[in-house]
Parts: structure tokens; sequence; C-alpha cells
């Protein structure tokens, strides 16, 4: 897509640090780490939403994800990771986490009064619509 | 495992807001959601890492989260979602996302000098290695 900075990056419009590359994928680093060593690992092909994107690619994203992730801790001299996945424009990101780094996730919010039988009763009816 | 409060769950000797169950994985509400809905989908089997974790399992992880995700932002009528992945206990996270809910990830960083040349250096000649 003309206006994606991943589509840009995959064509070579607009540099990234890149980290890994093969026919599908590219990973690279991510210009405003959440943690030091924060890649990014997209398709080349432009996918817009997880549901939107192929099951095979979605497979093979995570299988690669899933090798490169230990290799990002160990270059980045981490000791862990968080994996993300964005669902705009479908990239995994891996998040190399370091003891005492104080990267904190979104704060928790407390469910009130019924609030949380509620949703899950609409959620548990849209899932059996969902997989029916 | 013993202490781990997913398996607890799954054992049942932890209540827990399920919205989804079948032979493999369970999914239910997370008590301290980021977002309201925010859903866990675990596999029932403990798994403690990403890369000790069956590449079986994390494929049929993803395709139910693929299939999940949607019916979770229905239910939970929110505009979106992010999607994580816990890799102490492997856990999908499902969070559902609604315009101007306020929700910003992990503070951004910046590279300084060339640490981002010298990181992405040590992560490729990583991955090299463990690729081949």
């Amino acid at each position: 897509m003309n206006d994606c900075i991943f589509c840009k990056i995959v064509g070579g419009q607009i540099p990234a640090t890149k980290v890994y590359e093969d026919n599908d994928f590219v990973a690279f680093l991510d210009i405003h780490p959440v943690s030091y060593g924060h890649t990014l690992v997209i398709p080349k092909e432009h996918f817009d939403k997880l549901e939107n994107t192929p099951e095979e690619t979605v497979v093979k994203l995570y299988k690669l994800i899933r090798r490169l992730a230990p290799a990002v801790v160990a270059g980045s001299e981490a000791e862990g990771y968080n994996l993300g996945l964005n669902s705009g424009a479908v990239a995994g990101q891996i998040i190399p986490r370091r003891k005492n780094d104080g990267l904190e996730l979104w704060g928790e919010k407390e469910y009130q009064g019924n609030m949380m039988d509620e949703i899950a009763k609409k959620i548990r009816a849209a899932i059996k619509q969902a997989l029916n």
C-alpha cells in the first residue's frame, strides 16, 4: 500500500536497520524501541488485519518469530522477551526484556459489580456465532 | 506445574470466567484487564517459554486466536484489538481497543549515537548462528 511505512521499508524507499531477511519476511530494529533491540518482523506482502491475513502467512510468521526471538535476546544481551502483534499493518514484535528494566505494560483496570460476567456473556455469544 | 496459576485454572482449583474451551485450549477473562474484555488464551498443557513450546501447539494457538479475536472485539463492543503473547507461561492475549481509550504501550526510548548499529550487528550474528 502506498501510505504504509512497512511497505516502504520492504520496497527500500525508507531505510531500516535490518537484522534478518528472507523471501517472505523482513526483520528490522524499531526506531522508537520500547527496549533496546526491539525488533519488528513483517511479511513482505501487506496485510492490514490479522483476520485478513492468510492462515499460512500467520503460521510462517510465528514459526519465524519463535526461531528469531531467542537470537534477538542473545544479541541484545537481554534476559527474556515479550512478543506482540500489530494488527493494523500486521507485524510481529520481539521486545527484549532485562531484569529491572522498569518496563510496565498498560495499567490495569478492575471490573466493577457484575460487569465481568456481562462482558463474558457477550463474548461467549460472539464466539459461538463466529465459530458456527 | 504445581505453582502455575494457569494450570490451576485449567485444573479447576482456581475459578475463571471462561469464554471458550476445547480439548486443547481455554480462553478466559483476565481479572486485571488492561481493557474490558481482555482475554487470555492458554494451552491446557503447561509450556514455560515460546521456544520450548511445540511448533504445532503455537500454530494451533495462533489459528485459534485469529478466529477468537474478532469475536472478543464484537462481544466487548470494541473497535479493534492488540495481541500479545506471554512467554513466561505461554498465553495469548487479546486486548480489545476502543477509540480514545487512552491506552498507551510502554514508553519509547531513542537510540543514541551508533548504538542501533551496534545492537543490530550483534543480533544479526546471533540470528545467523541460531539459523545455521
